[in-house]
Protein backbone atom coordinates (compact mmCIF):
# COMPACT_ATOMS: atom_id res chain seq x y z
CA UNK A 1 0.00 0.00 0.00
CA UNK A 2 0.99 3.54 -0.63
CA UNK A 3 2.60 5.38 2.51
CA UNK A 4 2.95 9.47 2.94
CA UNK A 5 5.08 10.86 4.69
CA UNK A 6 4.10 14.60 5.67
CA UNK A 7 4.21 17.10 8.20
CA UNK A 8 1.46 19.27 9.29
CA UNK A 9 1.42 22.64 7.43
CA UNK A 10 3.90 22.06 4.94
CA UNK A 11 3.27 21.79 1.35
CA UNK A 12 2.59 17.62 2.02
CA UNK A 13 -0.67 17.96 2.30
CA UNK A 14 -0.82 18.79 -1.48
CA UNK A 15 -0.13 15.03 -2.57
CA UNK A 16 -2.17 14.03 0.39
CA UNK A 17 -5.27 15.88 -1.00
CA UNK A 18 -4.25 14.60 -4.58
CA UNK A 19 -4.24 10.99 -3.25
CA UNK A 20 -7.85 11.77 -1.66
CA UNK A 21 -9.10 12.97 -4.73
CA UNK A 22 -7.60 9.85 -6.19
CA UNK A 23 -9.92 7.14 -4.47
CA UNK A 24 -5.99 5.71 -3.59
CA UNK A 25 -5.63 3.28 -0.67
CA UNK A 26 -2.85 4.75 1.54
CA UNK A 27 -1.72 5.57 4.85
CA UNK A 28 0.15 8.43 6.50
CA UNK A 29 3.07 8.65 8.55
CA UNK A 30 3.41 12.04 10.29
CA UNK A 31 6.60 13.81 10.96
CA UNK A 32 7.12 15.86 13.80
CA UNK A 33 9.14 19.01 12.48
CA UNK A 34 8.99 20.38 16.10
CA UNK A 35 11.20 17.51 17.63
CA UNK A 36 13.20 17.54 14.27
CA UNK A 37 11.83 14.76 13.13
CA UNK A 38 12.87 15.27 9.30
CA UNK A 39 16.55 14.96 10.56
CA UNK A 40 15.92 11.81 12.43
CA UNK A 41 18.02 9.08 10.58
CA UNK A 42 15.22 6.52 10.27
CA UNK A 43 13.76 9.34 8.07
CA UNK A 44 17.24 10.17 6.38
CA UNK A 45 16.96 6.75 5.22
CA UNK A 46 13.88 7.15 3.44
CA UNK A 47 14.65 10.74 2.14
CA UNK A 48 17.97 12.07 2.56
CA UNK A 49 16.87 15.37 1.61
CA UNK A 50 15.53 15.42 4.95
CA UNK A 51 12.11 16.97 3.50
CA UNK A 52 8.48 15.81 3.28
CA UNK A 53 6.78 15.06 1.37
CA UNK A 54 7.72 11.24 0.46
CA UNK A 55 5.69 8.67 -0.98
CA UNK A 56 6.37 5.14 -0.53
CA UNK A 57 5.25 3.02 -3.48
CA UNK A 58 5.27 -0.70 -4.14
CA UNK A 59 8.70 0.23 -6.37
CA UNK A 60 10.35 2.34 -4.38
CA UNK A 61 10.52 6.03 -2.75
CA UNK A 62 9.19 9.09 -4.67
CA UNK A 63 10.00 12.75 -2.86
CA UNK A 64 9.20 16.54 -4.78
CA UNK A 65 5.65 17.48 -4.93
CA UNK A 66 5.35 17.78 -8.73
CA UNK A 67 7.22 14.30 -9.10
CA UNK A 68 4.13 12.80 -6.47
CA UNK A 69 1.26 14.50 -8.08
CA UNK A 70 2.32 13.53 -11.77
CA UNK A 71 2.88 10.08 -10.44
CA UNK A 72 -0.54 10.31 -8.39
CA UNK A 73 -2.54 11.17 -11.45
CA UNK A 74 -0.35 8.77 -13.88
CA UNK A 75 -1.25 5.65 -11.00
CA UNK A 76 -5.02 6.20 -11.08
CA UNK A 77 -5.78 7.45 -14.33
CA UNK A 78 -10.01 7.29 -13.81
CA UNK A 79 -9.97 10.31 -11.32
CA UNK A 80 -8.92 12.23 -14.25
CA UNK A 81 -6.31 14.59 -12.33
CA UNK A 82 -4.28 15.65 -15.56
CA UNK A 83 -4.49 15.71 -18.88
CA UNK A 84 -2.11 12.71 -19.46
CA UNK A 85 -3.21 12.22 -23.00
CA UNK A 86 -1.81 15.56 -24.27
CA UNK A 87 1.73 16.51 -23.39
CA UNK A 88 1.05 20.31 -24.50
CA UNK A 89 -1.82 20.51 -21.44
CA UNK A 90 0.19 18.26 -19.36
CA UNK A 91 3.45 20.29 -19.46
CA UNK A 92 1.16 23.11 -18.98
CA UNK A 93 0.45 21.72 -15.33
CA UNK A 94 3.84 20.70 -14.71
CA UNK A 95 4.62 24.10 -15.43
CA UNK A 96 1.98 25.60 -13.24
CA UNK A 97 3.48 23.00 -10.40
CA UNK A 98 6.93 24.12 -11.11
CA UNK A 99 6.07 27.53 -10.59
CA UNK A 100 4.44 26.83 -6.92
CA UNK A 101 7.80 24.90 -6.39
CA UNK A 102 10.41 26.84 -7.28
CA UNK A 103 9.09 30.18 -7.50
CA UNK A 104 6.03 30.87 -5.00
CA UNK A 105 7.14 28.07 -2.46
CA UNK A 106 10.61 29.46 -2.03
CA UNK A 107 9.48 33.16 -1.61
CA UNK A 108 7.44 31.77 1.24
CA UNK A 109 10.00 29.64 2.75
CA UNK A 110 12.25 32.75 3.24
CA UNK A 111 10.26 33.62 6.57
CA UNK A 112 10.76 30.15 8.49
CA UNK A 113 13.62 28.84 6.58
CA UNK A 114 16.01 31.59 5.43
CA UNK A 115 18.82 30.13 7.38
CA UNK A 116 19.22 27.58 4.75
CA UNK A 117 20.72 30.70 2.75
CA UNK A 118 22.29 32.73 4.94
CA UNK A 119 23.62 32.43 8.79
CA UNK A 120 23.91 36.27 10.04
CA UNK A 121 20.57 36.47 12.20
CA UNK A 122 20.08 40.41 10.49
CA UNK A 123 19.97 38.47 6.81
CA UNK A 124 17.26 36.50 8.26
CA UNK A 125 15.16 39.42 9.39
CA UNK A 126 15.22 41.69 6.16
CA UNK A 127 14.63 38.18 4.06
CA UNK A 128 11.54 37.82 6.68
CA UNK A 129 10.86 41.30 5.84
CA UNK A 130 10.22 40.74 1.66
CA UNK A 131 8.00 37.77 2.41
CA UNK A 132 4.97 39.48 2.28
CA UNK A 133 6.46 41.43 -0.83
CA UNK A 134 7.44 38.69 -2.81
CA UNK A 135 4.71 36.19 -2.13
CA UNK A 136 2.08 38.86 -3.19
CA UNK A 137 3.90 39.41 -6.18
CA UNK A 138 3.60 35.85 -7.15
CA UNK A 139 -0.05 35.39 -6.41
CA UNK A 140 -0.67 38.86 -7.99
CA UNK A 141 0.90 36.76 -11.20
CA UNK A 142 -1.84 34.14 -10.55
CA UNK A 143 -4.42 35.88 -10.10
CA UNK A 144 -4.00 37.66 -13.25
CA UNK A 145 -1.97 35.81 -15.43
CA UNK A 146 -2.26 31.95 -14.34
CA UNK A 147 -5.46 31.45 -13.27
CA UNK A 148 -8.10 30.18 -15.81
CA UNK A 149 -11.21 29.17 -13.35
CA UNK A 150 -12.88 27.50 -11.45
CA UNK A 151 -9.97 25.78 -11.53
CA UNK A 152 -6.08 26.56 -11.91
CA UNK A 153 -6.25 24.82 -15.68
CA UNK A 154 -9.80 26.13 -16.08
CA UNK A 155 -13.03 23.50 -16.87
CA UNK A 156 -10.74 20.36 -15.94
CA UNK A 157 -9.58 19.92 -11.72
CA UNK A 158 -6.28 19.09 -11.95
CA UNK A 159 -2.77 18.06 -9.56
CA UNK A 160 -2.86 22.04 -9.79
CA UNK A 161 -5.43 22.73 -7.30
CA UNK A 162 -4.35 20.69 -4.52
CA UNK A 163 -1.07 22.11 -4.47
CA UNK A 164 -1.83 25.58 -4.84
CA UNK A 165 -5.05 25.38 -1.95
CA UNK A 166 -1.93 23.89 -0.30
CA UNK A 167 0.40 27.22 -0.90
CA UNK A 168 -2.02 29.33 -0.71
CA UNK A 169 -3.12 28.42 2.77
CA UNK A 170 -0.04 30.11 3.95
CA UNK A 171 -0.94 33.70 2.87
CA UNK A 172 -2.27 35.07 5.71
CA UNK A 173 1.06 33.47 8.00
CA UNK A 174 3.22 35.47 5.39
CA UNK A 175 1.36 38.83 5.93
CA UNK A 176 -0.59 38.82 2.87
CA UNK A 177 -4.51 39.51 2.85
CA UNK A 178 -5.97 36.89 0.41
CA UNK A 179 -8.97 39.33 0.20
CA UNK A 180 -6.55 41.18 -2.80
CA UNK A 181 -6.88 38.02 -5.02
CA UNK A 182 -10.46 37.37 -4.93
CA UNK A 183 -10.49 34.71 -7.86
CA UNK A 184 -8.15 32.91 -5.69
CA UNK A 185 -9.56 33.63 -2.25
CA UNK A 186 -12.98 32.21 -3.64
CA UNK A 187 -10.95 28.75 -5.02
CA UNK A 188 -9.82 28.13 -2.07
CA UNK A 189 -13.08 28.62 -0.36
CA UNK A 190 -14.35 26.04 -2.73
CA UNK A 191 -11.17 23.77 -1.85
CA UNK A 192 -11.90 23.35 1.52
CA UNK A 193 -15.77 22.62 0.71
CA UNK A 194 -14.25 19.29 -1.17
CA UNK A 195 -15.06 16.30 0.88
CA UNK A 196 -11.16 15.21 0.07
CA UNK A 197 -9.37 18.17 1.07
CA UNK A 198 -11.80 17.83 4.41
CA UNK A 199 -10.57 14.20 4.74
CA UNK A 200 -6.66 14.93 4.29
CA UNK A 201 -6.95 18.12 6.56
CA UNK A 202 -8.87 16.31 9.42
CA UNK A 203 -5.80 13.77 9.41
CA UNK A 204 -3.35 17.11 9.23
CA UNK A 205 -4.96 18.60 12.15
CA UNK A 206 -5.79 15.23 14.38
CA UNK B 1 8.55 25.90 -35.95
CA UNK B 2 9.69 25.47 -32.45
CA UNK B 3 11.12 28.58 -30.99
CA UNK B 4 12.90 28.73 -27.92
CA UNK B 5 13.98 32.17 -26.00
CA UNK B 6 16.95 31.66 -24.24
CA UNK B 7 19.74 34.00 -22.38
CA UNK B 8 23.44 33.13 -22.39
CA UNK B 9 24.50 31.64 -19.43
CA UNK B 10 21.37 30.12 -18.09
CA UNK B 11 19.22 27.18 -16.86
CA UNK B 12 17.87 27.50 -20.49
CA UNK B 13 20.48 25.70 -21.76
CA UNK B 14 19.29 22.01 -20.78
CA UNK B 15 16.00 22.91 -23.18
CA UNK B 16 18.19 23.80 -25.73
CA UNK B 17 20.52 20.50 -25.29
CA UNK B 18 17.13 18.72 -25.25
CA UNK B 19 16.13 19.97 -28.20
CA UNK B 20 19.31 19.49 -30.20
CA UNK B 21 19.35 15.76 -28.30
CA UNK B 22 15.42 15.41 -29.75
CA UNK B 23 16.90 15.96 -33.53
CA UNK B 24 13.95 18.62 -33.25
CA UNK B 25 13.54 21.75 -35.60
CA UNK B 26 13.86 24.74 -33.69
CA UNK B 27 14.62 28.59 -33.66
CA UNK B 28 16.41 30.01 -30.43
CA UNK B 29 15.73 33.52 -29.61
CA UNK B 30 18.33 35.51 -27.70
CA UNK B 31 17.12 37.77 -24.66
CA UNK B 32 20.11 40.13 -23.20
CA UNK B 33 19.54 40.10 -19.59
CA UNK B 34 22.38 43.26 -19.19
CA UNK B 35 20.25 45.20 -21.47
CA UNK B 36 17.23 43.90 -18.96
CA UNK B 37 15.32 42.29 -21.63
CA UNK B 38 13.56 40.03 -19.68
CA UNK B 39 11.56 42.95 -18.43
CA UNK B 40 10.85 44.22 -22.43
CA UNK B 41 7.26 44.41 -22.99
CA UNK B 42 7.35 42.51 -26.00
CA UNK B 43 9.07 39.68 -23.98
CA UNK B 44 6.92 39.71 -21.07
CA UNK B 45 4.10 38.71 -23.54
CA UNK B 46 5.62 36.02 -24.12
CA UNK B 47 6.22 35.24 -20.22
CA UNK B 48 4.91 37.36 -17.97
CA UNK B 49 6.92 36.15 -15.36
CA UNK B 50 10.14 37.85 -17.12
CA UNK B 51 12.09 34.68 -17.41
CA UNK B 52 13.97 32.44 -19.73
CA UNK B 53 13.21 29.25 -21.27
CA UNK B 54 10.21 30.26 -22.75
CA UNK B 55 9.32 27.48 -25.67
CA UNK B 56 6.92 28.45 -28.40
CA UNK B 57 4.75 25.86 -29.62
CA UNK B 58 2.55 25.36 -32.33
CA UNK B 59 -0.09 24.88 -29.72
CA UNK B 60 1.17 27.79 -27.20
CA UNK B 61 3.97 29.04 -24.77
CA UNK B 62 5.42 26.99 -22.34
CA UNK B 63 7.68 28.10 -19.06
CA UNK B 64 9.78 26.48 -16.48
CA UNK B 65 12.43 23.79 -17.11
CA UNK B 66 11.03 20.92 -15.39
CA UNK B 67 7.57 21.22 -17.81
CA UNK B 68 9.60 22.16 -21.16
CA UNK B 69 12.05 18.97 -20.62
CA UNK B 70 9.33 16.78 -20.23
CA UNK B 71 7.26 18.57 -22.92
CA UNK B 72 10.05 17.59 -25.22
CA UNK B 73 10.65 14.58 -24.45
CA UNK B 74 7.07 13.53 -25.10
CA UNK B 75 6.91 15.22 -28.07
CA UNK B 76 9.64 13.30 -29.83
CA UNK B 77 9.62 10.12 -27.99
CA UNK B 78 11.74 8.46 -30.93
CA UNK B 79 14.54 10.27 -28.98
CA UNK B 80 13.79 8.17 -26.02
CA UNK B 81 14.49 11.11 -23.52
CA UNK B 82 13.12 9.64 -20.71
CA UNK B 83 10.87 6.66 -19.43
CA UNK B 84 7.49 7.40 -20.52
CA UNK B 85 5.82 4.12 -20.63
CA UNK B 86 6.63 3.66 -16.29
CA UNK B 87 5.18 6.24 -14.33
CA UNK B 88 7.14 5.54 -11.34
CA UNK B 89 10.30 5.79 -13.24
CA UNK B 90 9.34 9.25 -15.28
CA UNK B 91 8.41 10.22 -11.53
CA UNK B 92 12.13 9.80 -11.06
CA UNK B 93 13.21 11.79 -13.49
CA UNK B 94 10.84 14.42 -12.33
CA UNK B 95 11.81 14.53 -8.97
CA UNK B 96 15.14 14.82 -9.38
CA UNK B 97 14.51 17.66 -12.27
CA UNK B 98 12.06 19.34 -9.59
CA UNK B 99 15.23 19.04 -6.78
CA UNK B 100 17.36 20.70 -9.85
CA UNK B 101 14.77 23.50 -10.09
CA UNK B 102 13.48 24.09 -6.50
CA UNK B 103 16.60 23.49 -4.34
CA UNK B 104 20.30 23.66 -6.55
CA UNK B 105 18.82 26.39 -8.66
CA UNK B 106 17.69 28.08 -5.79
CA UNK B 107 20.81 27.92 -4.08
CA UNK B 108 22.85 29.36 -6.71
CA UNK B 109 20.43 31.89 -7.29
CA UNK B 110 21.09 33.88 -3.87
CA UNK B 111 24.25 35.22 -5.48
CA UNK B 112 23.53 36.91 -8.38
CA UNK B 113 19.41 37.15 -7.51
CA UNK B 114 19.12 37.93 -4.04
CA UNK B 115 17.05 41.40 -4.90
CA UNK B 116 14.26 38.42 -5.52
CA UNK B 117 14.26 37.89 -1.64
CA UNK B 118 15.65 41.08 0.61
CA UNK B 119 16.76 44.68 -0.24
CA UNK B 120 19.18 45.21 2.81
CA UNK B 121 22.82 45.51 0.51
CA UNK B 122 24.34 43.57 4.18
CA UNK B 123 21.90 40.57 4.15
CA UNK B 124 22.39 40.25 -0.29
CA UNK B 125 26.06 39.98 1.09
CA UNK B 126 25.24 37.72 3.61
CA UNK B 127 23.37 35.52 0.53
CA UNK B 128 26.43 35.25 -1.56
CA UNK B 129 28.92 34.26 1.27
CA UNK B 130 26.32 31.04 2.10
CA UNK B 131 26.48 30.36 -2.11
CA UNK B 132 29.65 27.99 -1.73
CA UNK B 133 28.02 26.08 0.67
CA UNK B 134 24.85 25.41 -0.02
CA UNK B 135 25.77 25.26 -3.91
CA UNK B 136 28.15 22.10 -2.80
CA UNK B 137 25.89 20.56 -0.12
CA UNK B 138 23.33 20.09 -2.60
CA UNK B 139 26.24 18.36 -5.23
CA UNK B 140 27.40 16.10 -2.07
CA UNK B 141 23.98 14.65 -2.14
CA UNK B 142 24.00 14.44 -5.91
CA UNK B 143 27.04 12.72 -5.74
CA UNK B 144 26.47 10.69 -3.21
CA UNK B 145 22.60 9.46 -2.74
CA UNK B 146 21.32 10.72 -6.17
CA UNK B 147 23.66 10.18 -9.37
CA UNK B 148 23.86 6.28 -10.41
CA UNK B 149 26.50 6.65 -13.58
CA UNK B 150 26.87 6.86 -16.38
CA UNK B 151 24.12 8.91 -16.55
CA UNK B 152 21.99 10.42 -13.52
CA UNK B 153 19.24 7.65 -13.80
CA UNK B 154 21.94 4.89 -14.77
CA UNK B 155 22.41 3.26 -18.15
CA UNK B 156 19.81 5.64 -20.13
CA UNK B 157 20.45 8.97 -20.97
CA UNK B 158 17.55 11.24 -20.02
CA UNK B 159 15.87 14.58 -19.49
CA UNK B 160 18.22 15.04 -16.16
CA UNK B 161 21.21 15.12 -17.96
CA UNK B 162 21.07 17.87 -19.70
CA UNK B 163 19.85 19.97 -16.83
CA UNK B 164 22.33 18.91 -14.32
CA UNK B 165 25.23 19.73 -16.99
CA UNK B 166 23.60 23.32 -17.21
CA UNK B 167 23.36 23.96 -13.41
CA UNK B 168 27.30 22.31 -12.76
CA UNK B 169 28.60 24.71 -15.28
CA UNK B 170 28.02 27.22 -12.48
CA UNK B 171 30.15 25.43 -9.93
CA UNK B 172 33.06 27.07 -10.18
CA UNK B 173 31.49 30.55 -10.56
CA UNK B 174 29.60 29.68 -7.61
CA UNK B 175 32.68 29.13 -5.52
CA UNK B 176 32.77 25.16 -5.65
CA UNK B 177 35.67 23.52 -6.55
CA UNK B 178 34.23 20.41 -8.92
CA UNK B 179 36.91 18.24 -8.19
CA UNK B 180 35.22 17.65 -5.03
CA UNK B 181 31.96 15.66 -6.58
CA UNK B 182 34.08 13.25 -9.04
CA UNK B 183 31.50 11.71 -10.43
CA UNK B 184 29.70 14.54 -11.50
CA UNK B 185 33.20 16.07 -12.77
CA UNK B 186 33.26 13.27 -15.21
CA UNK B 187 29.64 13.56 -16.15
CA UNK B 188 30.40 16.79 -17.03
CA UNK B 189 33.01 16.25 -19.58
CA UNK B 190 31.48 13.55 -20.88
CA UNK B 191 28.41 15.63 -21.48
CA UNK B 192 30.57 18.52 -23.02
CA UNK B 193 32.09 16.17 -25.65
CA UNK B 194 28.06 15.19 -26.88
CA UNK B 195 27.68 16.77 -30.35
CA UNK B 196 24.26 17.79 -29.36
CA UNK B 197 26.02 20.12 -26.40
CA UNK B 198 28.45 21.48 -28.63
CA UNK B 199 26.08 22.49 -30.91
CA UNK B 200 24.05 24.38 -27.94
CA UNK B 201 26.67 25.85 -26.59
CA UNK B 202 28.24 27.20 -30.40
CA UNK B 203 25.07 29.10 -30.18
CA UNK B 204 25.18 30.67 -27.05
CA UNK B 205 28.89 31.48 -27.13
CA UNK B 206 27.96 32.59 -30.59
Amino acid sequence: MLKLYYAAGTCALASHIALEEAGARFETVRIDFKANGQRAPEFLAINPKGRVPALVTDQGILTETPALLVYIAQAFPDAALAPLDNPFELARVQAFNSYLCSTVHIAHAHRMRGYRWADDPQALKEMQRKVPQSVAECFDLIEKAMFEGPWVMGEAYTICDPYLFTLAQFLEGDGVDPSRFPKVLDFRNRMAARPAVKRALAVELG
